[in-house]
This record gives structure tokens, C-alpha cells and sequence, in this order.
């Protein structure tokens, strides 16, 4: 099923295009692609097809495909929804590779829609054509001129090639963005909107243009994802190759999540589980279109700082104050410039503040020599990664712009490879000449800081992937299990498949003697109902704790194993554990659950209060390994307990993120098998002393029962 | 020492101004002001001085302020610092009631010249005239056409006059903002940056401006404030009156706040109590440059909405659902359309999302009648106080603009009280066209849900402050302590003069029977030592739980009675104290602490973990009544820790409100006797039972012992 991600080639990078159901009207959607291949530069063939005309704005027409002259490697057409299948039908016997289709009315609109777009995904299946659409706006490859889009964008001017690609399954976010983009002089070589996705996705279109030598950064724009195994490709591709993707996924709120499903027919997934993949995969999730736009543009350089160190140039204390509050949240280092160049630029100007930020005072406005001076030191000698200076407007002034230029441009010479950025508000042409200068331009300096920050956050990203990784621990395939399983038979099935190491216990018999086998463990044990059909325990009075002798733990058991047959008489009853009662430790919870998009992912989160209350929770697509589940319980925002508080002692960490590493393979390796999985509680022991699960529910798929 | 507020009116609304210093050079800091002032339409009179001339920038000029031919309302001094404090005695001589200094080399530059502004400072007091500076960038009144600034901002257009202030410590932060606020045209009354704030600061420039008819919302900023008093009351007023301030205030983090220190002499008190104090008084905290202008921007047209259901009108569903997850974000309530009204919209229209956000998909585009019956239908049958259409970049064409604009118009007559916003981006001109309709204009749709909320937070705080609000608990003035006080004088001062409700205790003397006094408290009790000089009990194994009977308390009595005389020999010893050992509720601490700059603030925050490992507390300025504690309360991220979780019944919030308070005027009554108080834990009960402070330790001022 799954085709190679060249088998895109001829939708964007065509040879010849033919245009069904083409236009006079420049203002329509049949004029506006023929009106934008006309004029984008395209060198290729283009053919209107149209019935009833001979020629259309001004080029020889053909009455059908069929009459074409050659195969045209794309076929975009233009057509109303009701003549779409006839129109692709005619184009697959005609042996089009590619075709996009515009039209509306398909899945989104109605049942008969939704048949429609099946008949279409049907073609594309049994021809291989390549079907975008329906309902989508089409693509762009500006480099060799290529506008296949109906966006009205494109009326008033072309967006010229850059670095950045935009993959948007909605066509009128992509239109936004590609006129954000160039507004803010940001090129863009390839323009992709998938609409309804009958054949190609968002994930696969990602795919492509990440095997583009001229892309640099990605802005994606999905609601949802269908093909899980291409966008973890994506994502993973681009990651090796220090391409950097920015997401933008909407759909986080209940009331969002409701209209997405309302909006088109992608499986939206949880939204926090999704979150967490793009993180795993080193995608970085745009929060706002403003912030989409920042972040791409901070990417299309390439170039990501080897740290975190953020030295803060400003004129005005206040702004510095500001930025350093900015890089603080963000989590750059605005280290101070070491004492003995702090003390040098001191006896220059004895009431400039040389920490970081360093305040030059407006004194270096009219004193450039000092200014050059003061930045020229703090990348000499402040060891700054990334740098900023603050210039509020006063780059928008024609006659100091030029100088301050030139004084920007000596001051930081030599050190092309640092991150370079501006806080400045001015005319567009004066921004880009301090950009071809080298620098990155904000208005805002809390945009330019947050942007900063994403490149880091990259850098470490790509820097994760490429460390030598330990091996996934291994784990085993399990038999189908037949119906629910009890917790011991759970517990067993994961100590051997998954290797999970659960206290010791025993599974006491209905007919043998929980006192000999409960001194066997080892006084205090609790004692818990063992059935595959009781999995919550504690609502039958299925669990005493503190169970002191062996006495006390015939009697428990008695009353245990009476109460279930009392309330669960049709329960099957495996008798009772007894197991040993674990002091001490932070209480956490991990579990695995399904997730519609991603399948099986991995919980893990505190216990408690933090779990009920705060929902301090985080999400991994499983397998991974044990430096990805370092990250994720690193996330959590009550991790500070893990490391110890209130003087008590830090915990296992490391026996955490093995077990969940471990869980995550056996989720994996067993997905088609296992509905969800909850180990509750998972103490975490004082750090040498693991992990201790006291419970575990294995709920197995339907199908496999 | 205060002054009135009229005691700025020669200062902002001068009929007469001197220029000391004056240049002919217009781009020197003594040839701006003179340009302003006479291109910018100023009627009043206006004299440059200055000794070596006879005109400036063809004006007559004068040797020096006594030459002057009446005595001028406002003298603005251009000199050098080493001549500042002479002309200022100048100007004191001649009767002159406001000057402005603009130069910097004071107090932010060196122990000299702190001097030197504590001499203008001596002289503003002894002779009644008001100072705004040194090292400030001026002010302006754009109303009357008097720029009393050297920023360079106005060399290329003057700010219009409009229904915004600005107050700001720092005259770069003005300058950019006015330059900001310009561009989205945005106009400005009045402007005031107070640098060094020898005698007028931010405070009572706010509450000037405040005062003046024609502000509807300020623009402040501030790195810390030092008239605690004038402060509070400017918010106050503001918030009595609807007019909204949008704070901006640097140093939230360690760097930034280190980076005040080294900057200003601004006493920065703690950024979390700032923060608290002003959510208190109804300001609202801008956390970037960008939000600070849009939220002044939403707020200048004076129209709060009743309530918050959100109404979203889009052509494509995933900026609809963009939104929608914004509003989510930001507690506005995106309720969906009535039944009856989607019904009608969805006859209209079949492929429709007539919910909300209500989708009328690109077909609306082209049918504009459509458009009018959507939005007419949401703000008709919808409900909603606030509505936002998203348009992207359509408005940018000239042609459709115009269609589109009547179309909205049409649509949203006789709806002129909702907040009516459109998310587009287009050319200024445009922009400005919606805007004169009656709509608020945002580029970037988020910008535009997050400063709509802001209009519903200011809305629910002026109505909150307006509510009949319950009298203030009583609380009693205390003699000065004499030195520390132990946990049961603590105890019984705070029962006496606040009112608060302690669990019964008995303090034992040594000589008497411990199992006495124990069991008339009634078994379990705990037994702590009582001692003003030991205030960490536990340290020395002062706290023994779980007393059963007589001969168990008199044990524990001995025991801890021994230890104390063992490890800590100098401390007083009063005894030891008998309390019940009190079982469930949830642990809460409550506490007060002064504020540099706020003076007794009050703290709350869940107990235990939250505030070890999430610092989860929160503070409010002393006093306060019950309705700002419950608000209070609900701040914290654990609120639903005490509405009751895992079945927990939820506890008598009301009482801690009513403890809090009363702690609050206890707090604020004895402001000048008390370091610190705090009460550890407190545990709230189930609804109905109260709270049970268990602990109390109340250090007095050093002043005080």
C-alpha cells in the first residue's frame, strides 16, 4: 500500500501539467492556476483542457486529456465536485502520474460526499495516480515556477523560493501563512495543502519535502494525522538531517477538538499524546500562528547554537530587564560577562551596567566607537551562544540606520557563527538590510527571545538523536491472552515479557494455607483478591493491609475470599495474594493506553494528588529507550519529588526510566494484543534501590480474548 | 509630605514654559523640546533660555530665568548635570511651580551624583515645586500640543491625541511604546516617563492621569514603586471610574531583578507580590511588549463585555478551531449556537459548521448575503457578549475589502454594545477603515482571543469592587510585643485581637500535671514544648503525637521538658503545651510577611508538597475582605484539593476565606509591630467545620521588642 515518497515526484515537480476545466477568468479557480503557470516562470508544458473553447487566455486548448499531445505528468482539475470521478477516471486512462482536485463537497459536506471521495480513493488505489485533494488548494514548487493553487494570495504578488516549506492540511492556513511569510521576507520553495487527504497526507507530503536538498525548516499545520509510520518517519528524517519542523496542531480544547470533528475527517487523536510524539520526534509545537511564523523564520538560517549562553546588548535598562525575564522563562543562560571584562568595559563608561545585560547607557548612541566596542566584547570574551541587542526604533530613523549598520556589522565580524538577533522595529526595507547583515530581526524582543530558545531546543534535539543510544532492553512477544487477566497472572506475564521486576508474592489457593505462604514472604504482607474478573479491588473489600502473623493472615483471607463470593458470585476466584508491605518511596503511576493515531503509548506520572489534582501527567509513542524516558520524566512538573524533598533521599530514577523503556518494547511488540495496561502504584525507591510495582491491570483486546 | 494630585496640573497642563537650554540644533536634547513646542501647537507661552543668545530657532531668548517676563508654570531643563542643581534653584527662586530635568548622571551613576539628586530632591521639598526626573525622557499632552520631551520618536510625526496614557519609569520603554501604539494607530493623551523619580514617580503620575477625562486606559511601567500608598490609590480610583491599566513590570526573574538592582534605585520588592497586588487592585499585567499593546488597544474604546460567551464566525474550519482552542486557553466560553438557530444556518447552508465557531466555509466568500445571515443570526440568537470573524489576508484586496466591509456593517447593525473584533491582516489604511466601523483589529488571532479575555478579567473586577462588599473582620491593635512571643502567646494574641479560632490547648508550667491538663483536652492529644525562644520545636524533639493517657502525657512532658533544659539551657521555658490530635481536612499554611515596598502582605497555599515541590502559594495585599480571599483561595493551582478529590468531601472554604481576612486586618492594623507570622498547617475541614490552625509562631519587628 504504502508508496515511496518519489512517487511524489511528478505532482511537484511536473514536466508537463494539464489544466481540466480551464478558465478565461483569472479570477477563477480554472483561470487562476493557468493565469499563475502563465506568469510563475514555469518552463514546462502546460495544457488547458476545456470542451467548448479553442483557446484559453490566449493558449491552444484540447477538448480531453485523451487529446493531449503527450501524458502530462499532473493533472490539476478544476472541475465542480459532480464531474470530478468521471475527469480522474479519464486522467488514470490516460496514464497521469499526479492529479490535484480543488473541488469541494466531498467527505466534508455529506454522505454522498464522502462516497464520492471514496470512488476517488479507489482510482488513485487501482491506477497508482497520485490524488491531492479533494477540497484542498493545491501546491506550489516557486523554485521552478510552478503554482498550482487557486490561493487568492498569489493575486497581488508570487511568493518567492526560500529555504522554508509549508505542509498545511487546510488550504486557507497555508494561504495565511505563505502571505505572513512574505510579508515578513521569508521565501518559501515548496507549498503544500492536503484538504480531505483521500489519497495523500499531510505525513506524506511532510515526507517529501523533507527529502528536498533547498528545505531548510517545515511549517506544518494539521488537525489530525492518518498515517502514523510515514509522519514518525518524517519527523524522525528530518531530525537526522537538522531540518527543523515546526507544528503547528490544532485542536487542544474540548470545544476545539468538538470542531475539528466536525471540520473534516481526521482521527483526532489525544491532543496530549500528540504533543508528547512531536516532542519525541523533535518537532517543535507552535502554540500561535505569530509564533508558527517566529520560529520557521529563526530555523531558515540553519544555524543552531552549540549552547545556551544569551548575552543581552540594550541601550535602556528596562528592556534589558525585560529580556533577561524573557531568556529566564525560556531557559537561556544570561550568564555575566566574566569579571575581568566586565571591569574593562566599566573603565569606558563608568556608569554602563557590563553583567549581562550589558546597558550601555544611550551614551552609545551617540558614542558608536563604545558601542562597537561593548558588543565586539561580549562575543569576544562573554562566550555567548546566541546574542541580542535591543534597538527599539531606532533603526527606523534613513540617516542613523546606516551607521548603526556599519557598526553592527564591525562589532560582531568574525563571528558569523554565532545567533545574531535584533530587537528592532522599523520599515520593511531597513529590516532586510540588517538581515542580509547576517541578523535575525524581531519587533518584539519576548518573540525574538522565545524563537532563540527554539533553536536550542533543536540543537539539543538533533544533538539527542544522533548520541549513541542504548540498546531498547528486550522484550518478548506474548500468546493472545484468552479473556481478562487477574492481577498475578498480569504481573507474571510482565515479569517474563517485559522483564518488569515486581516484589515478590504468593498466589494463594482458595484450598491452601495463606498463613504458611504470607511467613514465607515475610511479615507485614497485605493480602489482595486474585480474580481475572474483580479488577478493582478495593470496592468488595478486597484488600487488608498490615496483615501481622499468620494468624492474621488465615483470617484475612477468609474474609477476603467470603466477601467476593458474596459479591461477586460469578467472579472467577484464583485466591488471594499475599504479598510484602513496601514502606517508603515517592509514589508514580504508569500505564500503557491506545491512542487512535499513534497506538500504543506509554503514561507515566506521579501519584496521588498530583495525578488527581494537577493531572501531572506525560505521554510517549512506545518503544523507546531509556534516554527517552529519562526526557519524559524529566517533564513532569512534580519531578522535584523524584529527586528528593524535605531531606528525604532522591529516588531510582534510573530503575524508572528502565522499567518504562521496558514497558514501552513490550507495548510495542505486543500492540495488536494489549488494550492498556496500569501499573498503580510504582514506588520509587530511594536511588539503588529500584522501582517497586505493587499492582498491575492488563486489559487485553477485545480481538485477542 | 503627599500632595495632591491638582499639584501636577502645572506640570502636564502648563499656560507658560520655559526651555532652559535652549538650542537651535534641533536633533540636541535642548533643540527637540523647542521644535515640538512650536510645531506641535502648543497656544501657551514659550521662552527659551539661554545666556550666549538672543533667539532660538528664531524665537527670543532669554539670559536667564529671572529675565523671564512672567513667572513661567513649567521650566524644562536641557542643561548638564553639573548645572542642574543650580538652575533648579533658579527656577525655586522664581516661583516656578513644575520642572522637568532630562539629564542623566545621578543617582544611576555614581555616589556623587546621588548627592547631587538628593539636592534637587531638597529642593523640590522646601520650595513646593514639582520635579519629574532627573534622567527622564519628559512628558507630553498631545491634547493641548505640549511635548515637553526630547525622544527622538517624534522627529518623524507627532502622536495623536487619543484616549491612552502612558506612565513610564523608563524613557526608552515610553518612546517604543508610543512609537507602537502610532503605528496601530493608537492615540495618545498623555505620556510621562519619570527616570530617577527624585520627587514625582510612577505612582503619582497615575494618579494623575487617571483623573483626566479624556483617558480611558494607561499604558504603565515600572520597574518597582516607591509610593506604596498613592499607588494603591491610583488603582483604586482607576478601577471606580472603568478605566483600565495595562502594567508592564520588569524583573520577574532573578537575572532581571538583579539586572533592577544595577539598573535604577528602584526598591524591588517580590515580583510574586507585585504581580498579586496588582490582580488585587484590578491592573492587569501585560507579560510582553506585544500583549501590553494589544490589551491597551482592546481596552481604549471604554467597552467592557456583560459576560464572556465568545462567538466565532470563520470561512475555514481550522482557524475556527484555532480560536477555539485559544478561548478555551484563556476562560472564554465558546457555548455553541441553540439548537433551533444551527437548524436554520444549516438550512441555509448543508456542508455548514453551524456550532461554534460557526463555519460558513469559503463559500461565504463568494456569497456575501450568506455572511450577513450567519453573523446577524450568531449575534442575535447567539448570546454572545464578544465576537470575533476571522478573515486572514482578504481584506488586503482593495476590491473585496469594500464588499466585504458593507457586509459586516450590514450585519452587525444595531449591535454596537457587543465587542465586535475581526483577526486580518492587512495595509494600515484598511485596518484603520474597520476600525472607524466599529471593530477592533487584530493580526494575529491569538493576540485577539488573549485581549478579549482581558476585557472580561476587567469587567468582573470593576464589578467586583463595585458589589456590596461584607465589612471588614475587626481586628484589634496589640501592644508592642516585648520580644518573641511562644507558639501559645502567639496563639492567644491572634484569638484576642484577630479573632482567629484556635483548637482549644492547655499550656502546662512545669510544675503542674501534664495528664491532667491532657486528659480535660480529652485523649489522643499532642504534647509540645512551649518555649518564645525555640521556634522550630521538632529540631530538638519538642513534639511528641499520639498521647494516649495521664500517665503517657506526664512521660511526654518530662521527656521534652528534659531535652529542651538539655540542648537548648539559655531558652525560656514556659512549659509545654497540651493539644488534640485533630484528624482530616486538608493541609493548608497561611501566613504574613512584609514587603518592602507593599508592607504586610498575606500568604496562602496548600500545605505539604504543593508548596515544596510547586511553590503553590499566593499573596495578597493587607487588609482585605472575604470576597478577595475566596478570590484569593481559588488562585492556587491545587484549588480542587480542597473542593474535595477521591471522593473527599469538599472543605469550608468559607472559613478560610473568613480566617484570612481577618488575618489580613490583624496584619494591617499592627503593620509597624509584626516581622512575620505563620500559621503551619492549617488544616481545613470538611464544609461546615471550620479550619483548625495548629501551629502559630509570630516574630514582632525588631523595633517592637
Amino acid at each position: 500500500m504504502r508508496q515511496p515518497p518519489a512517487s511524489l515526484d511528478p505532482l511537484f515537480k511536473p514536466r508537463s501539467v494539464a489544466l481540466i476545466g480551464a478558465s478565461d477568468d483569472v479570477a477563477r479557480i480554472g483561470g487562476r492556476p493557468l493565469r499563475y503557470l502563465r506568469e510563475g516562470g514555469f518552463k514546462g508544458a502546460v495544457y488547458p483542457v476545456n470542451p467548448k473553447r479553442d483557446t484559453v487566455q490566449g493558449i491552444g486548448s484540447y477538448s480531453s486529456v485523451a487529446a493531449l499531445p503527450e501524458v502530462p505528468d499532473v493533472a490539476i482539475l478544476a472541475v465542480p465536485a459532480q464531474g470530478t470521478v468521471q475527469a480522474l477516471r479519464d486522467c488514470a486512462d490516460r496514464g497521469v502520474n499526479a492529479a490535484v482536485v480543488f473541488s469541494a463537497g466531498f467527505a466534508e459536506a455529506s454522505e454522498q460526499g464522502r462516497l464520492a471521495q471514496d470512488e476517488i480513493a479507489g482510482i488513485a488505489r487501482q491506477s497508482g495516480m497520485r490524488v491531492l485533494g479533494p477540497n484542498c488548494l493545491g501546491l506550489f514548487n516557486a523554485g521552478i515556477g510552478y503554482y498550482g493553487t487557486f490561493s487568492a494570495i498569489l493575486d497581488a504578488a508570487f511568493v518567492e523560493p526560500g529555504p522554508v516549506a509549508v505542509v498545511s492540511q487546510s488550504g486557507a492556513y497555508g494561504s495565511h501563512i505563505a502571505h505572513l511569510a512574505r510579508q515578513r521576507g521569508l521565501g518559501i520553495g515548496q507549498w503544500i495543502t492536503t484538504g480531505n487527504e483521500c489519497d495523500i497526507d499531510v505525513a506524506e507530503a511532510l515526507r517529501w519535502v523533507i527529502d528536498q536538498a533547498d528545505v531548510k525548516v517545515v511549517m506544518a499545520y494539521a488537525e489530525g494525522i492518518r498515517d502514523r509510520d510515514t509522519f514518525v518517519e518524517a519527523l524522525e528524517v528530518a531530525r537526522a538531517r537538522e531540518k527543523a519542523i515546526v507544528f503547528l496542531k490544532v485542536g487542544r480544547s474540548d470545544v476545539g477538538a468538538q470542531a475539528v470533528s466536525s471540520h473534516t475527517a481526521a482521527l483526532a487523536g489525544s491532543d496530549a499524546v500528540f504533543d508528547a510524539v512531536l516532542r519525541q520526534y523533535g518537532a517543535y509545537r507552535a502554540r500561535t500562528t505569530a509564533e508558527h511564523l517566529d520560529v520557521a523564520y529563526a530555523c531558515a538560517r540553519g544555524l543552531y547554537p552549540a549552547g545556551n549562553r544569551f548575552g543581552i546588548f540594550t541601550l535602556s535598562g528596562g528592556f534589558g530587564i525585560q529580556m533577561a525575564d524573557d531568556a529566564s522563562a525560556c531557559g537561556l543562560d544570561a550568564a555575566p560577562m566574566p569579571e575581568a571584562a566586565q571591569e574593562e568595559l566599566k573603565a569606558m563608561l563608568p556608569y554602563a551596567s557590563p553583567r549581562n545585560p550589558v546597558d550601555a547607557t544611550a551614551q552609545a548612541l551617540t558614542d558608536l566607537p563604545l558601542m562597537t566596542s561593548y558588543i565586539a566584547a561580549m562575543l569576544e570574551k562573554g562566550g555567548y551562544h546566541l546574542f541580542a541587542g535591543i534597538f527599539g526604533s531606532g533603526p527606523a530613523s534613513p540617516t542613523f540606520s546606516a551607521k548603526l549598520r556599519q557598526t553592527l556589522r564591525t562589532a560582531t565580524a568574525g563571528h558569523e557563527g554565532r545567533v545574531l538577533a535584533l530587537s528592532m522595529s522599523a520599515p520593511a526595507e531597513i529590516v532586510r538590510a540588517y538581515e542580509n547583515d547576517g541578523f535575525l530581526v524581531f519587533e518584539d524582543g519576548s518573540a525574538l527571545v522565545n524563537a532563540l530558545a527554539a533553536l536550542v531546543w533543536f540543537r539539543r534535539s538533533f544533538d539527542a538523536a544522533k548520541a549513541t543510544r542504548p540498546a531498547a532492553p528486550a522484550a518478548m512477544r506474548i500468546a493472545p491472552p484468552h479473556g481478562a487477566l487477574s492481577e498475578h497472572e498480569a504481573k507474571s506475564l510482565l515479569r517474563a515479557a517485559a522483564g518488569i521486576a515486581f516484589p515478590k508474592e504468593a498466589l494463594v489457593r482458595p484450598d491452601e494455607d495463606a498463613g504458611a505462604a504470607a511467613a514465607a514472604i515475610g511479615f507485614p504482607v497485605v493480602v489482595k483478591i486474585c480474580s481475572p474478573d474483580i479488577a478493582h479491588k478495593t470496592e468488595i473489600g478486597g484488600v487488608i493491609v498490615g496483615v501481622r502473623n499468620e494468624a492474621e493472615a488465615r483470617d484475612a483471607a477468609r474474609t477476603i475470599l467470603a466477601r467476593a463470593r458474596d459479591q461477586r458470585p460469578d467472579a472467577r476466584i484464583d485466591g488471594v495474594i499475599a504479598s510484602p508491605m513496601i514502606k517508603g518511596g515517592v509514589e508514580t503511576i504508569a500505564g500503557v493506553v491506545r491512542d487512535p493515531t499513534f497506538g500504543p503509548v506509554v503514561m507515566f506520572g506521579l501519584g496521588g494528588v498530583f495525578v488527581e489534582v494537577l493531572k501531572d501527567v506525560t505521554f510517549r509513542a512506545a518503544p523507546f529507550d531509556v534516554a527517552e524516558a529519562q526526557r519524559m520524566i524529566h517533564e513532569i512538573r512534580g519531578f522535584a519529588l523524584l529527586e528528593g524533598v524535605r531531606g528525604a533521599p532522591p529516588t531510582d530514577i534510573d530503575a524508572l526510566a528502565e522499567m518504562l523503556s521496558r514497558l514501552s518494547q513490550f507495548a510495542a511488540d505486543n500492540a495488536e494484543l494489549i488494550e492498556s495496561i496500569d501499573l498503580n502504584p510504582v514506588l520509587a525507591m530511594p536511588r539503588g534501590e529500584g522501582v517497586m510495582p505493587l499492582d498491575a491491570l492488563l486489559v487485553p483486546c477485545r480481538s485477542g480474548s
